[in-house]
């Protein structure tokens, strides 16, 4: 059995990865790490784990963590990792980090957006972007996978085909985000609360939210060129789910055969991304509680643009699960262990 | 007392302008129209007006309501109006349309995004598109009030400035709107069902949404030139409001001192369009209840585009409360007569 | 204008006091309180409000609001208004206490109940307890209004006019409520958080719930007896509402006809309570919005009970609509001025 | 693998054992029988299953489905199975039927409550009343299993084990239930629209649901006495949940201790059933996506009573995990194969 410590258990994507690891055939949650609740029981924090975990909540000390297990997942503030890891823990453990500290090359670009001094940039080279679909290979010799923002995964799986092919401008994107409230984690701020939230439909970090660099910076490296965009997130009154609608130009004519054949292309082998068929809309009440995400476009002859679209859980394929998926192929695993949820609806 | 008589009165538009004539100090229902309801009680079927309405629903008869009333509000599906509706009626009576049988000036493009055939073309062009803050003076003559769509009048109102000013490029615009479910009104469908609907965002009618003509024809005349947009509808798991993201290429660099001038020469002196403080974004709760539009603007330096954004509640200023606002109009009342309620929230 | 001041104008009932005393006639409010939001704009916390109250926040100081206002509403934490209150305050302008602190009359079951020690108890006696409908004559010379809870508020509604006839056994009584989200209030707490309150309910201080011996106090009188009763409120995903179901034995056997008479004997000419037709349950979304309580009854002959259910709008008629309500009988005006909101649906 | 068909498979319930089934190792469903859509793809009514589920749709013929399946899971109304079954079905396959046809062993009682005629009362007195944690041993060798009812579930495990111990006088309980959305099936009426369930809570069947016969008629075997209830139900405006609140008159004083040994008594070993710690209240988030029953209970001093409360998902306890678990418990499968996942939150 992989030994697996969490460090920031006790959030909703912490917490995620505990649902999903509790269910993997192959590994066991051995550390249930938690600032806010040491000492509890982890079972008390989220009753749904009466009677199916046992432990208590531990502190965050990642060197003696490095003794316990195989694989430390990391879900935490940005800042936190990059401030624990060193090349001592990383000659012992496998580090999955769901933060943004090694997602950007650039470390400037890092500092810049998130307004924080990176306190290990010597990992960032190393470090792979465990986007599974596009870097698996990548991801099978890695110490430290930098695992991919919610958005940002939902999306570069939706865009990524047209922009890998050519079929169209890169700066022309625009990705309008709507994201359900389990994104705005578990801290106690009047914001999030359900009277605030539910109800209520807005736009926030509008030409400002911290997945925008990661974005561009993953699309082009698909580009081949430099790609800006627009990026756009909204808070929507839902616990869970992500739905990406993004516009571009083409940069010809295309027909829907063809537009479809680039999805196919990249995803037609891929359990976890599912090309929808003809005009129908991706849902994130069909991904939901799943690994899945449901892509799809519409092309708009009358503007000469393309509209595409793409649905994810933001906890699961957002989160916790692309995590999961990245340790079973960092452990040789396979890569869907633990990840076969069929979609919860309603 | 203005003597008003509502087809469509059990839907949630109808019922809403029940809602708002039974509060208006110069108007008064005395024809509750509802095909599905026929002498059932109308406070039998929403309960909020038990001993507040105590009259029954009645059918839909045109020419006799002519006959009882100064108004009629047509809150009924696509056609209705255009079929019922001729020069005896509009000889008696005022007619104030929520249909979108007379939004769109060319009959042809109204038949093909409707696909149905229009009964009444020779009403296009007298009726009056009621968008109060921009037509307002030709409404006051009108006899037939073509009512704008929930959609529309939150995407012109949000963009109308930019276009009217020549600061955008009226190719680029992209129109992302998200709508609480009211708007699909009280059918019973599947698709409108609780389970169906909460806990889930999608688009829908992409690229062929039937608001799409009646944005760019308005904000064509703006433009003095063909406008040719992107819209996308999303559905929401809210009750009411409906938030606009529109993007557009700005045509040079600007300020947002500039933008933020162009938006208070149009809306300065209107009551009910509020341009909010800088970096402000709109929500749909700061206007639910009222006749509010909420609109700002967000300058992206990067990519030399403009976001600009508007919240309203789409059963008001979005439908029943925009009918009043042109009924006002057009009997010379105070424009916001029966309009003042302050947005509830929570 | 009568001169308003509100301590806790930041909270979900203070906002709601503001929203009604603004579209009150013949009050306005001159000091928005809060402890939390000093300096900053009214309207930049509650964006409802912008280009509508143009104030900034005040702090707390009671004995300089005596001095500027007519009428003070304190809606704050219990203990609060106790240990701010004195003669001095009490001659120069009206109290209307939306807090728990002089609505018993036992300053022992209050220290119980509520674990603080009561810091005036001397105006305990001459405060009058503020449920309009049944006690509209003591309000009106009262310098001191103790404005009943919200469960309290609808569990008393519903239940009254049955033990003051004395038709049920008031040792019988159990009280199960379900409340909207606004009524635990906007303090950042995790339990409050969107995704902890939706999709979930779940019963709270069950057999402890501080609102038991205020329903029992009131039902006592109305009983001559005492009257000790369960009470377990639920927490629903909502904003507003409660909704009361109350079981009780009959004493005898009753016709439809008896008990109906029994609630029109008191709430007959009682605009805001409405007492439905046969077999119409109460639901919140009819009272949403409004100062309504809705109220019905069930008879089961097969087990000798009776059914007996309200419903109201827990920030109006149980809280702000309410203490406005207060405040016009206070000062002789219309008690319903400002109060005549119709019930907003959907 | 054991085959199985189910009838009425697009219904919420019925999608639940596709998808309970779909990932169960022993069992495969072959049939997925739906009126409604036959011929069309399952996935196309149920998009969770694109790429998972690649049949269509059958009729409901049920002596066809004999011959194909082990086991016939109906997920239908009232009347359907008892309509259909036969000797003939009986001696080739295995019916689980989820409708209330075979629930209560006196046919007046089932006509009088359902108001319709039962079709095949000659079954009634061998089918075994599926309630696994009490009835498992007959369910094992029955032919014909009557699945219980969501509120029954919830209702009967809740209080079971202190009616069948003495505890409580069976004379005075009275169960107040609330239940998410999905309990009311997938038809498209009206009172089920988004609009209309949502930001609402109300009862109905006050006095008249028909689950409370079913209530009564198992906890009066416990009981060994006639058992009357009062039974009311909400809807909740959540997808999935039930939550019981039930009240009883002790019979005589009793500790924490005493009634925590009643409920051990009987669940300490099962695996479904999870008595929580003490003061901790059951909640639907803590259960939902489970097979979980949450249950405690409240000893109240002042008033003699008991509270006791309960928790389950509808869908999966109360309808589709339950008839896996039937199912499991009738091939000799381990019971909870199929059915160990975690409740997912949020």
């Amino acid at each position: 059995m992989i030994k697996v410590g969490i460090i920031g258990s006790t959030g909703y994507a912490g917490a995620e990865i505990v649902r999903l690891i509790t269910q993997h055939k192959e590994a066991e949650v051995v550390w249930y790490g938690s600032r806010s609740y040491i000492d509890k029981k982890y079972a008390d924090v989220f009753a749904n784990m009466f009677q199916i975990v046992d432990a208590k909540c531990l502190d965050d000390n990642m060197d003696e963590l490095a003794e316990a297990v195989d694989v430390i997942f990391t879900a935490t503030p940005q800042g936190l990792c990059g401030s624990l890891v060193n090349e001592e823990i990383l000659k012992k453990v496998k580090i999955v980090d769901l933060s943004a500290d090694f997602r950007i090359k650039d470390v400037n670009v890092y500092e810049k957006w998130y307004g924080i001094e990176h306190k290990s940039p010597q990992f960032i080279e190393e470090a792979v972007y465990g986007l599974c679909e596009i870097n698996r290979d990548k991801v099978k010799g890695a110490r430290l996978i930098a695992n991919p923002g919610c958005y940002t995964t939902c999306s570069i799986l939706t865009i990524y085909p047209l922009v890998k092919e050519g079929l169209i401008d890169p700066k022309s994107i625009i990705v309008d985000a709507k994201s359900g409230t389990s994104g705005a984690g578990r801290g106690a701020k009047v914001p999030n609360l359900f009277c605030e939230v539910n109800e209520n439909i807005k736009a926030y970090g509008v030409t400002t939210h911290r997945h925008t660099p990661e974005i561009e910076e993953q699309l082009g490296y698909a580009a081949g060129e430099e790609v800006v965009i627009n990026f756009t997130p909204h808070l929507v009154p839902m616990q869970r789910g992500i739905l990406v609608t993004a516009y571009a130009n083409l940069k010809e004519k295309v027909t829907y055969e063809q537009v479809k054949a680039c999805y196919d292309k990249y995803y037609k082998d891929e359990q976890f991304v599912r090309v929808l068929e003809k005009d129908v809309c991706p849902e994130t009440r069909w991904v939901e509680g799943s690994n899945y995400v449901d892509v799809n476009f519409k092309i708009d002859e009358r503007t000469g643009r393309i509209i595409m679209m793409g649905a994810l859980d933001n906890l699961i394929k957002g989160a916790a699960g692309q995590a999961v998926q990245n340790m079973n192929i960092l452990f040789g695993l396979a890569e869907n262990e633990g990840l076969n949820q069929i979609p919860m609806f309603p």
